[in-house]
Protein backbone atom coordinates (compact mmCIF):
# COMPACT_ATOMS: atom_id res chain seq x y z
CA UNK A 1 0.00 0.00 0.00
CA UNK A 2 1.23 3.70 -1.06
CA UNK A 3 1.13 6.75 0.67
CA UNK A 4 -2.02 8.01 1.08
CA UNK A 5 -2.38 11.53 -0.32
CA UNK A 6 -6.27 12.03 -0.74
CA UNK A 7 -8.24 13.62 2.31
CA UNK A 8 -11.21 11.42 0.61
CA UNK A 9 -9.03 8.08 2.03
CA UNK A 10 -11.43 5.75 4.28
CA UNK A 11 -8.80 6.04 7.09
CA UNK A 12 -8.33 9.44 7.09
CA UNK A 13 -11.99 10.47 7.59
CA UNK A 14 -12.00 8.28 9.72
CA UNK A 15 -9.73 9.88 11.80
CA UNK A 16 -10.78 13.19 11.18
CA UNK A 17 -14.23 11.68 12.39
CA UNK A 18 -12.92 10.74 15.72
CA UNK A 19 -10.93 14.28 16.49
CA UNK A 20 -14.35 16.43 15.90
CA UNK A 21 -16.04 13.67 17.88
CA UNK A 22 -14.22 11.48 19.99
CA UNK A 23 -17.15 9.38 20.97
CA UNK A 24 -16.52 5.75 20.15
CA UNK A 25 -13.01 5.68 18.61
CA UNK A 26 -10.28 8.61 19.55
CA UNK A 27 -7.40 10.04 18.89
CA UNK A 28 -3.72 10.72 20.31
CA UNK A 29 -1.51 13.01 18.59
CA UNK A 30 2.70 12.93 19.31
CA UNK A 31 5.03 9.88 19.01
CA UNK A 32 5.30 9.69 22.57
CA UNK A 33 1.68 10.06 23.61
CA UNK A 34 0.90 7.37 21.52
CA UNK A 35 3.35 4.94 22.88
CA UNK A 36 2.68 5.74 26.14
CA UNK A 37 -1.06 5.12 25.03
CA UNK A 38 -0.21 1.40 23.18
CA UNK A 39 1.75 0.60 26.63
CA UNK A 40 -0.88 2.00 28.20
CA UNK A 41 -3.35 -0.82 27.43
CA UNK A 42 -5.13 1.07 25.07
CA UNK A 43 -6.06 -0.37 21.97
CA UNK A 44 -4.60 1.19 18.88
CA UNK A 45 -6.89 0.76 15.47
CA UNK A 46 -4.12 2.63 13.59
CA UNK A 47 -0.97 4.69 13.58
CA UNK A 48 -0.39 6.99 10.73
CA UNK A 49 3.16 8.65 10.34
CA UNK A 50 3.70 11.78 8.13
CA UNK A 51 4.99 11.27 5.23
CA UNK A 52 5.25 7.75 5.42
CA UNK A 53 1.91 6.38 5.68
CA UNK A 54 0.44 9.68 5.03
CA UNK A 55 1.14 12.70 2.77
CA UNK A 56 2.22 15.63 4.60
CA UNK A 57 -0.19 17.77 3.36
CA UNK A 58 -3.68 15.48 4.13
CA UNK A 59 -1.65 14.86 7.87
CA UNK A 60 -1.61 18.67 8.61
CA UNK A 61 -4.90 19.31 7.40
CA UNK A 62 -5.54 16.43 10.19
CA UNK A 63 -4.62 17.83 12.70
CA UNK A 64 -6.26 20.23 15.04
CA UNK A 65 -3.12 21.24 17.38
CA UNK A 66 -0.98 24.61 16.13
CA UNK A 67 2.26 22.91 16.28
CA UNK A 68 1.27 19.42 14.64
CA UNK A 69 2.84 15.71 15.57
CA UNK A 70 4.61 13.73 12.93
CA UNK A 71 2.29 10.76 14.47
CA UNK A 72 -1.46 10.18 14.86
CA UNK A 73 -2.90 7.18 16.95
CA UNK A 74 -6.50 6.48 16.39
CA UNK A 75 -7.67 4.20 19.45
CA UNK A 76 -10.99 2.09 20.71
CA UNK A 77 -12.19 4.59 23.72
CA UNK A 78 -11.01 3.11 26.67
CA UNK A 79 -13.94 1.39 28.77
CA UNK A 80 -13.07 0.93 32.56
CA UNK A 81 -15.46 -1.45 34.55
CA UNK A 82 -17.32 0.80 37.05
CA UNK A 83 -17.88 -2.76 38.99
CA UNK A 84 -13.92 -3.26 39.20
CA UNK A 85 -13.71 0.62 40.65
CA UNK A 86 -16.53 0.08 43.27
CA UNK A 87 -14.58 -3.59 44.46
CA UNK A 88 -11.55 -1.58 46.02
CA UNK A 89 -11.93 -1.21 49.03
CA UNK A 90 -8.11 0.13 50.08
CA UNK A 91 -8.37 3.42 48.88
CA UNK A 92 -10.93 5.91 47.34
CA UNK A 93 -12.99 5.76 44.13
CA UNK A 94 -14.03 9.47 42.90
CA UNK A 95 -17.60 10.04 41.64
CA UNK A 96 -18.33 13.22 39.34
CA UNK A 97 -21.69 14.82 38.84
CA UNK A 98 -21.82 16.82 35.87
CA UNK A 99 -18.37 18.39 36.13
CA UNK A 100 -18.76 20.61 32.79
CA UNK A 101 -14.94 22.22 31.86
CA UNK A 102 -12.45 19.65 30.66
CA UNK A 103 -9.93 21.44 32.43
CA UNK A 104 -11.34 20.55 35.96
CA UNK A 105 -12.02 17.12 34.71
CA UNK A 106 -8.54 16.26 33.57
CA UNK A 107 -7.04 17.77 36.53
CA UNK A 108 -9.18 15.36 38.38
CA UNK A 109 -7.92 12.31 36.48
CA UNK A 110 -4.22 13.92 37.23
CA UNK A 111 -4.90 13.87 41.15
CA UNK A 112 -6.36 10.58 40.59
CA UNK A 113 -3.37 9.02 39.66
CA UNK A 114 -0.80 11.10 42.07
CA UNK A 115 -2.98 9.99 44.97
CA UNK A 116 -3.82 5.82 44.26
CA UNK A 117 -7.71 6.79 44.09
CA UNK A 118 -9.30 3.13 42.96
CA UNK A 119 -10.63 5.15 39.28
CA UNK A 120 -12.83 8.10 38.01
CA UNK A 121 -16.79 7.42 38.04
CA UNK A 122 -18.58 10.09 35.66
CA UNK A 123 -22.52 10.91 36.21
CA UNK A 124 -23.94 12.21 33.58
CA UNK A 125 -23.75 15.72 32.27
CA UNK A 126 -19.99 15.24 33.18
CA UNK A 127 -17.20 16.59 30.21
CA UNK A 128 -15.71 13.73 28.62
CA UNK A 129 -11.96 12.95 30.22
CA UNK A 130 -11.09 12.12 26.36
CA UNK A 131 -11.17 15.43 25.22
CA UNK A 132 -8.23 16.97 23.97
CA UNK A 133 -8.87 20.12 26.74
CA UNK A 134 -9.60 17.29 29.25
CA UNK A 135 -6.28 14.74 28.32
CA UNK A 136 -3.71 17.34 28.27
CA UNK A 137 -4.77 18.74 31.94
CA UNK A 138 -4.61 14.80 32.88
CA UNK A 139 -0.52 15.08 31.92
CA UNK A 140 -0.28 11.48 30.82
CA UNK A 141 -2.20 10.07 34.14
CA UNK A 142 -5.55 9.48 31.75
CA UNK A 143 -3.73 6.72 30.53
CA UNK A 144 -3.61 4.43 33.96
CA UNK A 145 -6.67 6.00 36.03
CA UNK A 146 -9.93 3.65 35.32
CA UNK A 147 -12.43 5.88 34.12
CA UNK A 148 -15.98 4.41 34.07
CA UNK A 149 -19.73 6.14 33.55
CA UNK A 150 -22.07 5.16 36.15
CA UNK A 151 -25.51 6.15 36.19
CA UNK A 152 -26.91 7.94 39.41
CA UNK A 153 -29.38 4.85 40.59
CA UNK A 154 -25.92 2.68 39.94
CA UNK A 155 -24.34 4.82 42.35
CA UNK A 156 -27.14 5.22 44.71
CA UNK A 157 -27.34 0.80 44.78
CA UNK A 158 -23.51 0.82 45.98
CA UNK A 159 -22.04 -0.05 49.40
CA UNK A 160 -19.35 2.00 49.76
CA UNK A 161 -19.99 5.45 51.51
CA UNK A 162 -20.72 8.63 49.59
CA UNK A 163 -19.17 11.48 50.84
CA UNK A 164 -20.06 15.08 49.35
CA UNK A 165 -18.39 17.85 49.82
CA UNK A 166 -20.47 20.72 50.91
CA UNK A 167 -19.99 24.30 52.99
CA UNK A 168 -22.85 22.34 55.70
CA UNK A 169 -20.85 19.36 56.10
CA UNK A 170 -18.27 18.12 59.05
CA UNK A 171 -14.94 17.90 58.99
CA UNK A 172 -13.81 14.24 58.43
CA UNK A 173 -10.34 14.21 58.26
CA UNK A 174 -9.47 12.03 57.11
CA UNK A 175 -12.15 10.91 54.61
CA UNK A 176 -12.49 7.23 55.14
CA UNK A 177 -10.56 4.61 52.52
CA UNK A 178 -13.77 2.80 51.56
CA UNK A 179 -15.72 5.86 50.58
CA UNK A 180 -16.79 7.15 47.16
CA UNK A 181 -15.90 11.29 46.75
CA UNK A 182 -18.33 12.67 45.13
CA UNK A 183 -17.66 16.10 43.46
CA UNK A 184 -20.51 18.40 41.98
CA UNK A 185 -20.52 20.95 39.31
CA UNK A 186 -18.95 24.56 38.94
CA UNK A 187 -22.03 25.87 39.32
CA UNK A 188 -24.87 24.13 41.09
CA UNK A 189 -22.34 21.90 42.92
CA UNK A 190 -23.71 17.77 43.70
CA UNK A 191 -27.25 17.04 42.88
CA UNK A 192 -29.93 16.95 45.64
CA UNK A 193 -30.71 13.53 45.19
CA UNK A 194 -26.82 12.39 45.69
CA UNK A 195 -26.83 15.32 48.60
CA UNK A 196 -29.70 13.82 50.15
CA UNK A 197 -27.77 10.23 49.99
CA UNK A 198 -24.49 11.23 50.90
CA UNK A 199 -22.75 12.20 54.14
CA UNK A 200 -21.27 16.06 53.73
CA UNK A 201 -17.76 16.61 53.95
CA UNK A 202 -17.00 19.99 54.36
CA UNK A 203 -13.29 21.75 53.77
CA UNK A 204 -12.40 24.10 56.55
CA UNK A 205 -11.89 27.61 55.08
CA UNK A 206 -12.62 31.46 55.58
CA UNK A 207 -16.04 32.49 55.41
CA UNK A 208 -14.56 35.10 51.90
CA UNK A 209 -15.56 32.97 49.44
CA UNK A 210 -18.45 30.85 48.99
CA UNK A 211 -16.31 27.83 47.77
CA UNK A 212 -13.30 26.10 45.93
CA UNK A 213 -12.76 24.84 42.76
CA UNK A 214 -13.82 21.62 42.18
CA UNK A 215 -10.24 20.66 41.44
CA UNK A 216 -9.27 22.08 44.36
CA UNK A 217 -11.08 20.55 46.57
CA UNK A 218 -10.25 17.38 45.45
CA UNK A 219 -6.87 17.78 45.89
CA UNK A 220 -7.25 18.75 49.02
CA UNK A 221 -9.44 15.98 49.88
CA UNK A 222 -7.40 13.02 48.01
CA UNK A 223 -4.17 14.46 49.61
CA UNK A 224 -5.57 13.98 52.88
CA UNK A 225 -6.77 10.34 52.36
CA UNK A 226 -3.42 9.84 50.78
CA UNK A 227 -1.92 10.60 53.86
CA UNK A 228 -3.35 8.76 55.87
CA UNK A 229 -3.32 5.88 54.23
CA UNK A 230 0.52 6.39 54.46
CA UNK A 231 0.71 6.96 57.87
CA UNK A 232 -0.98 3.49 58.36
CA UNK A 233 1.10 1.73 56.00
CA UNK A 234 4.41 2.87 58.04
CA UNK A 235 2.86 1.64 61.29
CA UNK B 1 -24.36 64.90 28.52
CA UNK B 2 -26.48 62.95 26.33
CA UNK B 3 -26.14 59.24 25.30
CA UNK B 4 -22.73 58.31 23.86
CA UNK B 5 -23.76 56.49 20.28
CA UNK B 6 -20.48 56.95 18.59
CA UNK B 7 -17.48 54.12 18.24
CA UNK B 8 -15.05 56.88 18.44
CA UNK B 9 -15.95 58.73 21.97
CA UNK B 10 -13.13 59.18 23.74
CA UNK B 11 -14.44 57.18 26.86
CA UNK B 12 -15.58 54.42 24.65
CA UNK B 13 -12.13 54.27 22.71
CA UNK B 14 -10.65 53.82 26.41
CA UNK B 15 -12.67 51.46 27.60
CA UNK B 16 -11.74 49.19 24.07
CA UNK B 17 -8.47 49.97 25.17
CA UNK B 18 -8.52 48.47 28.56
CA UNK B 19 -10.29 45.90 27.38
CA UNK B 20 -7.01 44.99 24.72
CA UNK B 21 -4.59 45.87 27.01
CA UNK B 22 -5.44 45.45 30.64
CA UNK B 23 -2.40 47.49 31.17
CA UNK B 24 -2.67 50.31 33.81
CA UNK B 25 -6.65 50.19 33.20
CA UNK B 26 -9.34 47.90 33.50
CA UNK B 27 -12.77 46.63 32.95
CA UNK B 28 -15.08 44.91 34.47
CA UNK B 29 -18.06 43.92 33.09
CA UNK B 30 -21.63 43.03 34.91
CA UNK B 31 -23.86 44.90 37.30
CA UNK B 32 -22.95 42.68 40.15
CA UNK B 33 -19.08 42.67 39.70
CA UNK B 34 -18.76 46.15 39.30
CA UNK B 35 -20.59 47.13 42.69
CA UNK B 36 -17.86 44.11 44.27
CA UNK B 37 -15.48 46.29 42.62
CA UNK B 38 -16.54 49.50 44.10
CA UNK B 39 -17.24 47.88 47.38
CA UNK B 40 -13.55 46.06 47.90
CA UNK B 41 -11.60 49.27 46.82
CA UNK B 42 -11.09 49.50 43.78
CA UNK B 43 -10.88 53.33 41.93
CA UNK B 44 -13.39 53.31 39.13
CA UNK B 45 -12.91 55.94 36.55
CA UNK B 46 -16.22 55.37 35.20
CA UNK B 47 -19.59 53.26 35.05
CA UNK B 48 -21.60 53.09 31.70
CA UNK B 49 -24.49 51.49 31.42
CA UNK B 50 -26.01 50.34 28.32
CA UNK B 51 -28.69 52.31 26.62
CA UNK B 52 -28.41 55.25 29.49
CA UNK B 53 -24.53 56.46 28.59
CA UNK B 54 -24.11 54.40 25.91
CA UNK B 55 -26.43 53.18 22.74
CA UNK B 56 -27.19 49.71 22.34
CA UNK B 57 -25.20 49.39 19.62
CA UNK B 58 -21.66 51.22 20.39
CA UNK B 59 -21.94 48.90 24.34
CA UNK B 60 -22.57 45.38 21.95
CA UNK B 61 -19.15 46.44 19.83
CA UNK B 62 -17.61 46.58 23.29
CA UNK B 63 -17.89 43.74 25.09
CA UNK B 64 -16.18 40.95 24.70
CA UNK B 65 -18.18 37.85 26.56
CA UNK B 66 -21.02 36.13 24.09
CA UNK B 67 -23.68 37.36 26.38
CA UNK B 68 -22.98 40.82 27.29
CA UNK B 69 -23.71 42.59 30.32
CA UNK B 70 -25.64 45.70 30.36
CA UNK B 71 -22.73 47.29 32.56
CA UNK B 72 -19.23 47.98 32.13
CA UNK B 73 -16.65 49.47 34.76
CA UNK B 74 -13.35 51.05 33.98
CA UNK B 75 -10.97 51.05 36.58
CA UNK B 76 -7.61 51.84 38.22
CA UNK B 77 -5.37 48.85 38.11
CA UNK B 78 -5.55 47.82 41.75
CA UNK B 79 -1.62 47.87 42.75
CA UNK B 80 -1.09 45.76 45.90
CA UNK B 81 1.61 46.82 48.58
CA UNK B 82 4.91 43.80 48.26
CA UNK B 83 5.91 45.29 51.75
CA UNK B 84 2.79 45.31 52.94
CA UNK B 85 2.04 41.79 52.42
CA UNK B 86 5.61 40.14 53.49
CA UNK B 87 5.50 42.35 56.74
CA UNK B 88 2.57 39.91 57.91
CA UNK B 89 3.78 37.11 60.15
CA UNK B 90 0.36 35.77 61.04
CA UNK B 91 -0.23 33.26 58.17
CA UNK B 92 1.34 32.70 54.76
CA UNK B 93 2.00 34.55 51.60
CA UNK B 94 2.11 33.14 47.77
CA UNK B 95 4.77 34.06 45.46
CA UNK B 96 4.22 32.75 41.52
CA UNK B 97 7.52 32.53 39.84
CA UNK B 98 6.35 32.42 35.94
CA UNK B 99 3.07 30.83 36.49
CA UNK B 100 1.78 31.27 32.81
CA UNK B 101 -1.85 29.92 32.89
CA UNK B 102 -4.21 32.80 33.66
CA UNK B 103 -6.51 30.00 34.84
CA UNK B 104 -4.18 28.79 37.28
CA UNK B 105 -3.36 32.18 38.28
CA UNK B 106 -6.88 32.94 38.69
CA UNK B 107 -7.58 29.74 40.98
CA UNK B 108 -4.47 30.65 43.19
CA UNK B 109 -5.88 33.87 43.96
CA UNK B 110 -9.50 31.89 44.97
CA UNK B 111 -6.92 29.91 47.28
CA UNK B 112 -5.66 32.69 48.69
CA UNK B 113 -8.66 34.49 49.89
CA UNK B 114 -10.31 30.76 51.16
CA UNK B 115 -7.39 30.16 53.17
CA UNK B 116 -6.77 33.78 54.14
CA UNK B 117 -3.24 34.38 52.69
CA UNK B 118 -1.58 37.78 53.34
CA UNK B 119 -1.28 38.17 49.47
CA UNK B 120 -0.12 37.14 45.98
CA UNK B 121 3.11 38.23 44.74
CA UNK B 122 3.83 37.89 41.23
CA UNK B 123 7.55 37.52 39.94
CA UNK B 124 8.25 38.19 36.37
CA UNK B 125 6.63 36.02 33.81
CA UNK B 126 3.53 35.59 34.92
CA UNK B 127 -0.14 35.62 34.02
CA UNK B 128 -1.61 38.85 34.61
CA UNK B 129 -4.42 38.29 37.38
CA UNK B 130 -6.56 41.15 35.83
CA UNK B 131 -6.95 39.57 32.41
CA UNK B 132 -10.66 38.18 32.00
CA UNK B 133 -9.88 34.72 32.21
CA UNK B 134 -7.67 34.77 35.58
CA UNK B 135 -10.59 37.30 36.94
CA UNK B 136 -13.35 34.51 36.03
CA UNK B 137 -11.59 31.31 37.96
CA UNK B 138 -10.73 33.59 41.03
CA UNK B 139 -14.47 33.75 41.05
CA UNK B 140 -14.93 37.09 43.16
CA UNK B 141 -11.61 36.41 45.17
CA UNK B 142 -9.72 39.26 43.28
CA UNK B 143 -11.36 41.89 44.91
CA UNK B 144 -10.07 40.84 48.47
CA UNK B 145 -6.68 39.56 47.97
CA UNK B 146 -3.32 41.93 47.85
CA UNK B 147 -1.70 41.14 44.77
CA UNK B 148 2.05 42.55 43.76
CA UNK B 149 4.69 42.51 41.93
CA UNK B 150 7.83 41.71 42.76
CA UNK B 151 11.74 40.89 41.71
CA UNK B 152 13.78 37.98 42.38
CA UNK B 153 16.22 40.48 44.28
CA UNK B 154 13.33 41.79 46.63
CA UNK B 155 11.53 38.66 47.01
CA UNK B 156 14.87 37.04 48.17
CA UNK B 157 16.18 39.98 50.82
CA UNK B 158 13.18 39.19 52.43
CA UNK B 159 13.34 37.73 55.78
CA UNK B 160 10.97 35.18 55.79
CA UNK B 161 11.25 31.80 55.17
CA UNK B 162 10.72 30.57 51.49
CA UNK B 163 9.61 27.27 50.94
CA UNK B 164 9.47 25.78 47.50
CA UNK B 165 7.39 22.69 45.97
CA UNK B 166 10.10 20.15 44.81
CA UNK B 167 9.32 17.01 44.30
CA UNK B 168 13.27 16.10 46.20
CA UNK B 169 11.97 18.32 49.06
CA UNK B 170 10.71 17.30 52.67
CA UNK B 171 7.31 16.64 54.00
CA UNK B 172 6.96 19.73 55.87
CA UNK B 173 3.29 19.40 57.42
CA UNK B 174 1.99 21.87 58.19
CA UNK B 175 4.06 24.53 56.51
CA UNK B 176 5.41 27.59 59.10
CA UNK B 177 2.63 30.58 59.42
CA UNK B 178 5.59 32.88 58.61
CA UNK B 179 6.44 31.18 55.41
CA UNK B 180 6.58 32.43 51.47
CA UNK B 181 5.06 29.80 49.76
CA UNK B 182 6.68 29.92 46.34
CA UNK B 183 5.07 28.18 43.31
CA UNK B 184 6.55 28.02 39.61
CA UNK B 185 6.22 27.81 36.27
CA UNK B 186 3.59 24.76 34.93
CA UNK B 187 6.05 23.47 32.50
CA UNK B 188 9.98 24.61 34.15
CA UNK B 189 9.04 25.09 37.71
CA UNK B 190 10.59 26.63 40.54
CA UNK B 191 13.52 28.58 38.92
CA UNK B 192 16.84 27.54 39.64
CA UNK B 193 17.96 31.10 41.96
CA UNK B 194 14.45 30.29 43.70
CA UNK B 195 15.26 27.17 44.51
CA UNK B 196 18.97 27.20 46.14
CA UNK B 197 17.41 30.28 48.31
CA UNK B 198 14.51 27.97 49.25
CA UNK B 199 13.50 25.01 51.49
CA UNK B 200 12.29 22.78 49.44
CA UNK B 201 8.99 20.85 50.88
CA UNK B 202 7.42 17.76 49.19
CA UNK B 203 3.81 17.09 49.30
CA UNK B 204 3.91 13.02 49.73
CA UNK B 205 2.22 11.64 46.54
CA UNK B 206 2.43 8.26 44.05
CA UNK B 207 5.10 7.59 41.81
CA UNK B 208 2.63 7.33 38.87
CA UNK B 209 2.74 10.83 37.96
CA UNK B 210 5.72 13.35 38.00
CA UNK B 211 4.03 16.21 39.29
CA UNK B 212 0.41 18.20 40.36
CA UNK B 213 -0.45 21.18 38.88
CA UNK B 214 0.37 24.08 40.23
CA UNK B 215 -3.12 24.96 41.87
CA UNK B 216 -3.40 21.80 43.27
CA UNK B 217 -0.24 21.69 44.68
CA UNK B 218 -1.22 25.69 46.02
CA UNK B 219 -4.48 23.63 47.51
CA UNK B 220 -3.10 21.18 49.37
CA UNK B 221 -0.24 23.43 51.03
CA UNK B 222 -2.60 25.88 51.79
CA UNK B 223 -5.34 23.79 53.49
CA UNK B 224 -2.83 22.42 55.54
CA UNK B 225 -1.60 25.38 56.95
CA UNK B 226 -4.86 27.27 57.27
CA UNK B 227 -6.13 23.65 59.28
CA UNK B 228 -3.00 24.25 61.87
CA UNK B 229 -4.01 28.03 62.39
CA UNK B 230 -7.19 26.97 63.38
CA UNK B 231 -6.04 24.16 65.39
CA UNK B 232 -3.87 27.07 67.44
CA UNK B 233 -6.70 29.70 67.51
CA UNK B 234 -9.07 27.20 68.81
CA UNK B 235 -6.51 26.11 71.95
Amino acid sequence: MGIISSRHNALVKRIRMAIREHAQEIVVEGPKAVADAIAGGWKPIAVVERDVDVSGEVFDALTETRHPQSVIGLFERPRGDAAAILARRDTVAIALDAVQDPGNVGTIVRLAAAFDVAGVLLLPGCADPFAPKAIRASAGAILNVPIAEITLAELLMTSPKLLATAMSGAVIDPPPRDAILVFGNEGAGVSRELLDAATLIAIPMSARVESLNVASSAAILLARSYDARSRTTDN
